[in-house]
């Protein structure tokens, strides 16, 4: 069965952490709806990559997704907080108990500021996990509490979508996915 | 000093390479040309990724590299390959022995279908690795022989970016480019 992957972006996103979650969410089989959250569907990602997204993210406050997820970067973590259609939709995630996530400088900048953390453990990009609300597990690379996925940064982003992937679809399809991309 | 990389992309180009190719050696100073080999400047990647080159190859021509390292992913290694302008690019720079280099299907797609392999030590992705001349070090993740640097995919995409980092500024640039991307 298919599912439903919301990627929004901004000027100042890092590239690398939103490209690989599109790319990897996709292999995997996910319909990921790329959606800038500029008045441009093209945005200048934060080392100056031009990705242009697939909607403007005013089209997707009626859908549901099965995943909501933020990559990095700033400004672009700060755009993506001063966003209110994509507050509302993470907001309404978090509600419905699905999942939602982000990565980087996101979960400390983003989702705890709409108060998306709250009672959550969590991880962040170190120049930005001791804002976080539970600092006890942010050395992890990938953290899960319930329905809500954090990670750290461009590194660590291929092992996040692959655990992404692994929530949405089970373990076997990650490690099919992980397969043919060489990760060890 | 600046140095100066050429990323040409086309439609079906893996955007996880190219991307984290861009990203990287922009981190580490460099002047980053991302040219389309496509009428358009906007290409779409391998998993529908939508992204907008800074010039047209054609631009490019005239222009002396630092480095030109071409992306993977099918049929974007073989768009790339049938680029007559980038053919003679990365011509010209293994005949003034400069850095040229590839990922993924691109080192035996492109660079082996124009001679730039020959006698050549390198890695391709293995489902590719087979078609090149010298198959004795294929399993390493990134492979270097004098100018020639080559690597499997995108769970190799990293390390092969910060391995074309060190080839340009030195083994001390490339771990400060790699400590805040979280790598290990
Ligand atoms: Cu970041």
């Amino acid at each position: 069965t298919e599912k439903s992957v919301l990627v929004p972006i901004a000027n100042g996103s890092e590239e690398m952490e939103a490209v690989i979650m599109i790319d990897v969410l996709r292999r995997a089989g996910a319909d990921v709806t790329v959606a800038s959250v500029e008045n441009d569907l093209q945005v200048t990602a934060s080392r100056g990559v031009k990705l242009v997204a697939d909607r403007s993210i005013g089209e997707c406050t009626e859908q549901t997704f099965d995943l909501v997820v933020l990559p990095g970067g700033m400004p672009g973590a700060e755009r993506l907080r001063d966003c209110a259609e994509l507050k509302e939709i993470t907001q309404k995630q978090a509600a419905r108990k699905a999942l939602y996530g982000a990565i980087c400088a996101a979960p400390a900048v983003a989702l705890h500021s709409w108060g998306l953390l709250d009672g959550k453990i969590s991880t962040a990009h170190p120049a930005f996990s001791d804002k976080l609300p539970d600092t006890s597990a942010v050395e992890q690379r990938v953290v899960r509490d319930g329905t809500v996925l954090t990670s750290r940064g461009p590194g660590t982003a291929m092992e996040y979508a692959l655990a992404l992937v692994e929530q949405l679809y089970g373990k076997e399809k990650a490690e099919a996915v992980a397969g043919p991309m060489v990760m060890r």
